[in-house]
């Protein structure tokens, strides 16, 4: 990665545009500073061992300490050399890091694995990422509509369902509204996912159609977050903290309305903001 | 699950004895309510698909729409039974979801697999992943000690060091300091457990030694986390929100102080007290 045209675009944070809601009925466009998140591959003698979602930036620290905690390197010796793959598109180069072991290094790789995606050569990028999901799940298609106030009435509503984050303090929380915000389902987990899971299903075993609802999360939207809502249909994601960059592509280029930064009155929109209208 | 003799252990939440620091130098013996994490593995057609640390509860409904999420289920008749493993260790059942697919589900295992770890027949419980973890790790054994104001101090220079978070909000920070509370690395991501490793992998890869360490985390404390501070032998974790029970459960029988709900005077310590020493 020494020439300049070789640079990776990956940044640890990225710009976007938003359209910022107060307390009055008017949205102002706006741009934000939100944090990058690509996938980054871990490859072993030249097979792929890991796949994370990630912020750009110390891509070799983090390999290295994946692969210690897996319990594969012992001692900086261990290490002979980290260098990102070099081929494939330039967009995607940066992503994908080859970690050359000593050959005294045992290594099984079927205790390994985890998250691992089909990846195919050098080709791995956030763009990647949000096509390969639309091979399974078509983006959105929805006319549905929603008011301000009705966004702003979500996280008391979510709120007064968190049993247990109240005892604990503890946990991710995540709910299914309909589009007058009417809560239909809340689940709480120690794992974000989790919670947004446990909601999907509930509403699944339900036989209950998705297209029409909102999926509120109290943390933050991630790639991941957007992928589970797509996958229900569900055209309006709304979180209490701030997006990743490339939830907000994937919001983007998947029909989807995404908000963050829901906190008292205020709001922002990040993605297909005609879903939402004053008055 | 219908005997009562059956029912799993497994709860939302779990009851701990902690020791309560607040301004003045004394520590008070008092218990909390935690958020609990067990394993859940889901299983079709007889294969580990994936295996998620997750609070207990509504396990059907997280496998059900894990399942969604991948794309392997399109309609809830795609569903024929969701059944609870019933082999194995009391203790361990409920952590194990059997999910019965309609043979005209179409079903590729290579696409799917996730955090899939080796787990034998019915046998998987929070005990168990302690215990597998110890295979690889033996618990610290370090006489350090610390003072409560260098505890009390840490939050402060995390922050100050968030570089991007403030920017953004958005982002988990991780940071190793010493036993004097110097900042020894300080690193921020989309995913906690990549801070940590950046963290982790920046130490390993100066060849200095963190078994005198401090890892410290902006959020919560869970298996993962301690699992990682244990691969780096840190006998002390902080961690601004609360832990999990199962990081408690990992943190008494790994060696490890673990210090959580950090914010202004007052911390709790859930495990190993005697290392933190007033005056």
């Amino acid at each position: 990665m020494t020439d300049a045209d070789r640079e990776p675009r990956n940044l640890a944070t990225a710009t976007v545009n938003l359209w910022r809601w107060s307390a009055d009925e008017s949205a102002k466009p706006d741009t934000d500073s939100l944090a990058g998140e690509e996938p980054l591959e871990i490859r072993v003698r030249g097979e792929s061992v890991a796949v994370t979602m990630r912020t750009p930036g110390n891509d070799a620290e983090l390999a290295v300490g994946f692969l210690l905690s897996e319990g594969v390197i012992r001692s900086k010796s261990d290490i002979l050399e980290i260098a990102p793959c070099q081929q494939g598109e330039a967009a995607d180069r940066g992503n994908i890091l080859n970690v050359f072991l000593s050959s005294s290094v045992e290594f099984d790789f079927e205790k390994l694995t985890r998250h691992v995606f089909a990846s195919s050569s050098c080709g791995l990028c956030g763009k990647a990422s949000i096509e390969s999901v639309h091979q399974h799940f078509t983006p959105v298609e929805s006319e549905i509509r929603l008011s301000p106030d009705t966004i702003r009435g979500l996280p008391d509503k979510l709120r007064a369902r968190q049993d247990t984050f109240s005892q604990t303090g503890g946990l991710h929380a995540a709910a299914l509204f309909d589009i007058e915000g009417t809560l239909l389902s809340a689940h709480e987990d120690i794992g974000r996912h989790n919670a947004v899971d446990k909601v999907l299903g509930t509403q699944f075993l339900a036989g209950a159609c998705m297209s029409g609802a909102i999926l509120m999360v109290s943390g933050r939207s991630s790639f991941e977050i957007m992928q589970k809502a797509l996958s229900a249909r569900i055209p309006i994601i709304a979180a209490i903290s701030a997006p990743s960059s490339l939830a907000v592509e994937f919001a983007e280029e998947s029909g989807q309305t995404l908000i963050g930064f829901l906190r008292g009155d205020s709001f922002n929109v990040y993605s297909h903001p005609e879903r939402v209208t004053a008055g």
